[in-house]
């Protein structure tokens, strides 16, 4: 990791529950003493809010103070504005890590495509800083996060201590279970699975339909390399994630087959 | 494409400038005659929506004319609720192909991840019909659509033509040029580029401070097989684009580095 030789490292911490999150507190928390902590975190929850980003109206920062943080920001936007915002106007230099989450509930599988969490993780990649998003599989606002916060600080220490690529984005899931109960840890590929929609309908007191999102989640995937079925063991699931879409085999096959379209 | 023999290829179209926007509805025009054609797009823009959804409020849909469609509607939601609600509740059967765009500027390189109109069409694909999104290189609202409808109709008539893949997705973008300027067109990798963000300071008539998002749009990628590089020479770029996110060079290298940590 790049710095100066005797400087601490500088993590930036956000996440898309907000700023008040047990699970954003718990992960300053977990990697207490392991840098210069910044957080520059939405001010209201953004879950589901994937790789928005706010451009028809305006944003605001607001300094806060969350214990363990050496500054601390609560801003108006979305967690991928946040990191925006915080590499542009908070921070003094480029962060080492940027750190998402601990996100309240899942962003394995196709979550990670949804998931305001991991979206803030990819954006602070693409600026070229390394990133983790954390998720713990319990959406419940008393979720325990002793397990969550052992592994976080596991990982943040190696990667603090390796040579890490610019472009690194982790996408870690913790199981809910005792920490004595998890397995360990495993490097995972995002299984193919995907939510299977049924809105519900209902009617406002005009007589007006309108719909509430909802969804069973199906796994398609019967993979043991995914990080559904490394969950599902009681293992934590570790994706590398990037932001190079590109399809490269459907590429290659449409530079053939297409060929007397050009 | 799967339907019954003599049905018409049934065809989804979205977008994220909103369902008035000159973009869809020269969209619509551009595919006349080659299938049943929905819309079902968002009542009012929603650029930068990313692969946003709607959890914590309701979403509502209201049945519209639009010149060329079958049937349209406008809903309260982000594209990718568009599609969603689209499928289970407007759709009868699964569509034979989703069409998103035509945007009104470019989606090329890292602009794909923050885009409606991309995550529309990458939203569709998860639901296994295969996507194009469409985007003309020309954020005003006159934009002459001329080139982009042509190219358009030359791709979806492939397509339907062909056996796709059910989580084909494309991201077409097209240059602002002349239709007889345009040179053909070229498949692509993503370009590597990003925004260097320069947020605008201002301060309200109360005196605190609020910012505005801008940035520059800078290009780091070199290679002569890049979206970026394909527009700035006059050709329609297609990036064939995928939802598995999991970045697998990084996930062998880790698997083999990290073997100590598990």
């Amino acid at each position: 990791m790049k710095k100066t030789s005797k400087e601490k490292p500088l993590i930036l911490i956000t996440n898309d529950d907000g700023v008040t999150a047990p699970g954003i507190l718990n992960l300053v928390e977990a990697v207490k003493g392991l840098g210069k902590i910044v957080v520059v975190a939405p001010d209201k929850p953004q879950s589901g809010m994937g790789h928005a980003i706010t451009i028809g109206s305006l944003l605001r920062l607001h300094k806060i103070t969350i214990a363990g943080a050496d500054e601390a920001y609560a801003c108006t936007g979305t967690p991928v504005d946040c990191v925006k915002l915080a590499v542009d106007k908070v921070l003094k230099r480029k962060p080492d890590l940027c750190l998402s989450g601990i996100n309240h509930g899942a962003n394995h599988s196709i979550n990670v495509i949804y998931s305001g969490t991991m979206s803030a993780a990819v954006e602070a990649a693409i600026e070229s800083i390394p990133s983790v998003g954390f998720s713990l599989l319990d959406f419940s606002i008393d979720a325990n996060f002793t397990g969550a916060k052992k592994y976080a600080r596991t990982i943040v220490e190696k990667l603090i201590k390796s040579k890490l690529d610019k472009h690194l984005i982790l996408n870690v899931n913790i199981p809910a279970i005792p920490l004595n109960n998890i397995k360990g840890m495993k490097i995972c590929r995002q299984a193919y699975a995907k939510y299977v929609e049924d809105f519900v309908e209902r009617f406002d007191p005009h007589g007006k339909k309108y719909f509430w999102l909802t969804g069973d989640f199906v796994n398609f995937d019967k993979g043991k390399d995914t990080d559904v079925w490394a969950l599902n063991h009681n293992f934590v699931s570790i994706v590398p994630v990037q932001f190079d879409l590109t399809n490269y085999d459907l590429k290659n096959k449409l530079q053939k087959s297409w060929k007397n379209l050009f």
